[in-house]
């Protein structure tokens, strides 16, 4: 699958480099191509990586990943060509700046936000509830760091899916896209978590059955 | 510990008989002490087992659980005793009745709203996030399901995560009580992937470390 990733971060970075070792083309979309930490993103790639301006990543791909920060992410999308058709996977979390909640103006949720200002795209919220850490390892012992996605295409959820299977993450259908706010939700127990309650990326929420 | 129950529905029925197992005294209050399932679930209890009026077991107890329907949950508070300085443990999920999200007036959270209706109440949110099945049984294989819990005040939050760890929950200190919020967000998810995931009752979220 050839996948654009608008950003090269850390979330965009991790996941770009292990799809790209599962036979994945990786185009990274991003504001300078030529920068040294871009340089060395798309070189952990090997030759499976590129990296050009972001309206060409976005031109380019079928399936995109946003993985910019949320309060740049209704310019970017608006600065790239009409995303109709396309599958964009939103792992964005709108996090305030000090990590003490969601923006009040992510509402009812950032990928429905999204989900506005690319008209036509199909949006899938993923990956949005997992540190880096455990996209980079998603095994804790014998199991497997659950995926939570959601969203209203069943096609652009289908890749989602497979995505996440293909980093042995377990992907947890959670519904249609006015689900995402529930997500976020996550993301911000977890986060909170992770930085003020002690447990560090190390850690992942799983969904267990008898 | 002596503990009152307000409500003796699936939650409080099944929290309260557990408890009582393990060595609790509990007291329901119930709108009509006298009827037939209240004194099924009372019998239950054994000796540990009363049930009385709610306003009755609200006085009567320095821990109280609130396991009683959303939309009545204001008129219920009001109509009982002042309850400052009482630990009330809030394991109410604000669900609309078909189950489709939250109720938008249970804002910021049921639990910050009900902080307001019981002024200088010791809130806890606790125990939302878990079936009743898994209250009954904790149990996953050789795991426990995760009890998340938050609130401002340590000495409610000591009880209620003593009260998990009575019943083999393992408790997750999810921080102040402006994050309950996301704990009836987890518990919407929750929900969702029950009735309309096909995951039924017997499932609950762990939070796993390496």
């Amino acid at each position: 699958m050839e996948i654009a990733i608008l950003g090269a971060g850390r979330v965009g970075a991790t996941l770009g480099v292990r799809w790209a070792e599962k036979g994945h083309r990786i185009i990274f979309g991003v504001p300078d191509p030529a920068e040294e930490t871009v340089r060395g993103v798309r070189e952990q790639c090997g030759s499976r990586g590129s990296a050009v301006t972001v309206p060409e990543a976005a031109a380019a791909s079928r399936v995109i990943l946003l993985a910019i920060p949320w309060d740049v992410t209704q310019e970017v999308l608006q600065s790239i060509e009409p995303l109709a058709g396309k599958i964009l996977i939103d792992c964005i979390n709108p996090v305030k700046p000090d990590f003490s909640g969601l923006d009040p103006e992510a509402v009812p949720s950032a990928a429905e936000r999204i989900a506005c200002w690319a008209p036509g795209a199909k949006v899938v919220k993923a990956f949005n509830t997992i540190s880096d850490a455990t996209m980079a390892n998603p095994r804790y012992g014998a199991e497997q760091a659950a995926m939570f996605y959601c969203g209203d295409d069943d096609q652009a959820k289908s890749v989602a899916r497979q995505l996440a299977e293909d980093l042995e993450l377990e992907p947890i259908d959670s519904g249609p896209l006015s689900n995402a706010g529930h997500l976020e939700s996550l993301a911000m127990l977890y986060i909170h978590l992770a930085i003020f309650g002690g447990w560090g990326a190390d850690c992942a929420f799983r969904l267990v059955t008898r």
